[in-house]
């Protein structure tokens, strides 16, 4: 996969967004099951609606442009996945195992933070307004998304785990 | 690697972001040597050197708070690491490439991020003051950085980037 052109390196990254999408929504409705906190649960499971919102928001960005997504696996995402994971395994239910999938979460919310904030800038210097605003509008969310884990973990389930210590 | 407490929690956390870390300063030196963008390199290599300084806070951080750390590898930041190279692998060196090396440094800024935000919010709630300054101080950091390469980005390397194509 040789890249020469911004409009390529647009795939790429794209291609690679799509794949972490599609590996978070096999890992939330795992880290709903392993989370105490009902709001947490609840929480993860609207973010797999979102998600899967998000993935169609994707697949209409390449009938716009016209592209062709490649079908590579993000490493990242990979990694990522990996040590949420690893916490759902290592952790007893509860209150820490809450704090640590926020933590994992908000790795993963801020990833994509970063990946759609090139994408929609990619998206503009191409031209290609309408993709732009699609990727704009997830990005916001996942902003949103960030925002209400840090709401959450400080509304309680962080105090929760000091006592639980 | 069993974690019951908010404390084992806190190890775990602060482990793996120094094993980022010490990742970042291996890949940094690539990334300033890959970048075409004179400004660019200098940030990757003024980064470097930041980067060192926030090793050196997290050694604090252990003396302060009588932690241990454990010698696990960040996986996330493997993940990270491997794209930034796929980048350096697969695209001529060249405006192109220095966009691609801004988002693989983005992602890896906002995974520092919310790497810092969660282990400043669990060392407050650890009662640990001192520790959640110091670790607030990169926090500070990594958003900076974060913001002075999207200055660069919209500074012109995009633009270049598309009359390439």
């Amino acid at each position: 996969m040789k890249v020469n052109t911004l409009e390529e390196l647009f795939v790429v990254e794209l291609s690679d967004t799509y794949s972490a999408e599609k590996q978070m929504t096999l890992a939330l409705p795992k880290m709903a099951k392993a989370a105490t906190d009902k709001k947490l649960a609840q929480g993860f499971l609207n973010h797999l609606k979102e998600t899967q919102d998000q993935i169609l928001r994707i697949e209409k960005v390449v009938k716009v442009t016209g592209i062709k997504l490649k079908r590579n696996k993000c490493e990242a995402m990979e990694g990522l996945v990996t040590e949420g994971k690893e916490a759902i395994e290592e952790i007893e239910k509860g209150p820490v195992l809450d704090v640590a999938l926020i933590a994992a979460a908000q790795k993963v919310e801020h990833y994509e933070i970063a990946s759609y904030g090139t994408l929609v800038e990619l998206a503009r210097q191409l031209g290609w307004d309408e993709a732009a605003d699609i990727l704009f509008e997830t990005l916001k969310e996942e902003k949103a998304t960030d925002k209400k884990l840090t709401d959450l973990a400080e509304g309680g389930i962080n105090e929760q785990a000091v006592m639980a210590a």
